[in-house]
């Protein structure tokens, strides 16, 4: 029995995110309905992690089981993925892998990048695909904010309980976050690290702005990176402009 | 009575083109529809032409009578508009323009850019924005192609009658084509011309593609243009890859 990772990109503009939902359209349910085209049975599909509603992904990683007997190589799967899927999801590339390979427990590491728009106007082709947030951003400010995050730290306050009652761990190490505002009126941060938790990336954009729009002291994320969960980030930024880059094995 | 001149932006991925059709969403009828809400009254806008279904716009030019006795500037004009339009069509730009002024009788020339992508999985971003033609593209033959569109010719066959049994002339000038393939696997072509006939950039496309592609010589379009109309091109790029950039008076 093969085991098939694939690496795929989609339009989270399209997808009430990425688990399967009863009644709405994920990615992991187009993903299961195409591969029962395929193999004519379910099988089901291991994602690196959710990705919430509206949230993009350039570089996702699922693997499942091909079925006992199949001929299919790792291509067959992928050229087939692609004919059955819908264009706003596309699978990039596709392999066959080891059977200890697990896309979220075998991960070492994430890329998210979060793309915000600063301009008064949002191009029409932005829309749902950029944070639109037209305020003066002190680039300087944003960057030492987003400095805080790198290293390993608990995180309890900028994490959002999924509600399904399950007690987490709330440390995780950020390797790097890297602020890129060579566009004009474009600012893109990526964040890298060994694991994110619900929402986190959006949190920690959402703190870092309101620190770079002089609304808070830098201070205060402080504060909330020494006193984990004492007072929790209220700020999210929007789904809108978060992409899932890469996951590295 | 003030005359309203708006430069405008749309995704024409969720129009059914530019002109009012009844049951169907355009963009001449949301900006009529905006317009309503904001003055209390139907207020005809003319465009500087129509663009077809599914075909985008990032400085499209409309004007309007501001209604008798308004006391609105064209920057109020600006805001309210951009209030009432849906994300997905943006006024970026609003001023009152002289009373002779026309949106379409006053255009000196177009400029519109098509968009291609040639690679193998097109980015599900891409999907509805560009033309997904994953085929070898020979540049230099694509250049020579669409050179011989430069100048002033009678372009009949390069034309689709709109079948609403008008008779109109088909010489236009083709001010200049450029073609730019910096980007891996994309190219954009660029037109810039004193008028367009109806699917006229999206056939010059189709022509030149085919020449790139070997499947035609470049002198199959040199007679369409020394015969006009004679014989007619048959291959009419897809409006996804289609922009209207800018209209100049």
């Amino acid at each position: 029995m093969d085991k098939i990772k694939t690496v795929i990109a989609y339009d989270g503009s399209c997808f009430k995110g990425w688990q399967i939902q009863p009644g709405e359209k994920t990615v992991q349910d187009s993903l299961e309905s195409a591969i029962e085209k395929i193999a004519g049975k379910k099988i089901k599909v291991h994602g690196s992690g959710r990705t919430d509603s509206g949230v993009h992904a350039l570089g996702q990683v699922a693997h499942f089981d091909a079925p006992l007997g199949s001929k299919m190589s790792a291509d067959d799967w992928h050229r087939a993925l692609n004919v059955n899927l819908p264009p706003t999801i596309r699978v990039l590339s596709s392999e066959t892998v080891k059977k200890d390979f697990h896309a979220r427990f075998s991960a070492k590491s994430k890329t998210y990048k979060y793309v915000m728009d600063t301009s008064l106007i949002l191009g029409p082709h932005k829309f749902l695909r950029t944070w639109h947030h037209p305020k003066k951003i002190n680039i300087s400010k944003l960057k030492e904010a987003c400095s805080l995050y790198e290293g390993t730290h608990d995180f309890a306050s900028f994490a959002v309980n999924r509600g399904d009652g399950k007690d987490i761990k709330t440390e995780r190490t950020i390797f790097s976050v890297e602020v890129n505002s060579d566009q004009e009126d474009t600012l893109i941060m990526s964040f890298s690290g060994n694991g994110f938790l619900y929402k986190m990336v959006r949190l920690l954009v959402g703190a870092a702005v309101r620190v770079a729009e002089d609304k808070e002291d830098v201070d205060w994320i402080r504060e909330m990176l020494q006193n984990p969960g004492k007072s929790k980030c209220q700020y999210c930024a929007k789904p809108d402009g978060l992409y899932l880059e890469k996951v590295v094995y």
